[in-house]
């Protein structure tokens, strides 16, 4: 398999999962200063032009939702393994859900505005807002969704490197991180994963 | 079970899955012309204050593409059976998880812009754009996504249901369907289903 991804995105999550899984894999930065992520030879790789995708023997797999469900099915003996009962798969897929359809598109207004608007004044207004907008979920998943000390409680799952990552933003997005001491201490527990330490170069 | 859900809205995915599903259900309908989904009482059932929520013996269940997938998951022997293969799911979810973070946000911002902005020449401009921004997803589900005659080829699933709900709004979101001849197909398909003729009320 090779990860296509670049520092500061949502691949930090597919990263992580890939990490806990075990599995062999080859990474491939995608550097978003130099437009990359437009060329004409990503195109050919990811026609959505975005990160992370997944090559799986040939075959580009994309959406962070599909790729953590993938690594986490055919990694069973990991630490990513999946629930067999129906419901509590759905309370999972729920969750993630809500992070990649409201969360990461609340903070995808802050830089990426230019999908749903080419008026600068608006691009403006949308970047100002992304404060209220992601401060408005965080309120939910520190108040409600997030159980602790794991996403789902004392199990973790792939819904924990999805939040990580997206939690990563919280300052840069001109969040209070200190309303949420949940959400804070679930980055430290984060932090302190093999998994996590790898990536970030802590070893 | 008990289906939540409102004339017009993504609902209209899970319904049909659950007529294709033979599983017994009640369904309520939210009142959105009376701003019922922002009601107390409504907040109590899904404090993300969206439709579709499905209870399960208590237990509410938000956000279509986990719906989906557990309603699948619980009627193995039904048109919408999900394949044993990790990949082939994989397939599915990343499809459907491209209609809930890109597409359905792209016509959100239509009705919906307040979720990313208070200031309303933005909320003008944001509207002004949705027939571009839906375009651009419609470009790629006709030349890409949509296989034919069912969104993954010759088998149906759970995707099908997903995207005939989005593709409902297209004429409204000042879309030109006369671009997308497999969409249109693929609309009619979908008309001839027993299951969306008896929730459309043809029968």
């Amino acid at each position: 398999m090779i990860l296509y991804t670049s520092p500061g995105t949502i691949g930090l999550a597919t990263q992580i999962a890939l990490e806990e899984s075990g599995l062999d894999y080859e990474q491939v930065t995608i550097d978003f200063a130099a437009s990359e992520q437009l060329s004409e030879h990503y195109r050919r790789i990811n026609p959505r032009l975005r990160v992370p995708a997944l090559d799986v023997d040939g075959e580009v797999l994309t959406e962070t939702q599909a790729i953590l469900v993938y690594i986490a099915q055919i990694s069973p003996g990991s630490t990513l393994a999946l629930p067999v009962d129906p419901l509590a798969f759905a309370r999972i897929q729920s969750f993630n859900s809500y992070l990649g359809s409201t969360v990461h598109v609340a903070h995808a207004h802050g830089r990426r505005g230019t999908r749903w608007t080419d008026d600068s004044d608006a691009l403006a207004a949308l970047a100002a807002f992304v404060p209220v907008s992601m401060a408005h979920c965080f309120d939910l998943i520190e108040s409600t969704l997030l159980k602790g000390p794991w996403v789902h409680g004392s199990s973790f799952s792939i819904s924990d490197p999805y939040l990580f990552a997206i939690s990563q933003w919280l300052e840069g997005d001109g969040v209070d991180v200190s309303r949420y001491p949940q959400v804070v201490a679930h980055r430290s527990s984060m932090l302190e994963r093999e998994s996590v330490r790898r990536i970030l170069g802590k070893d």
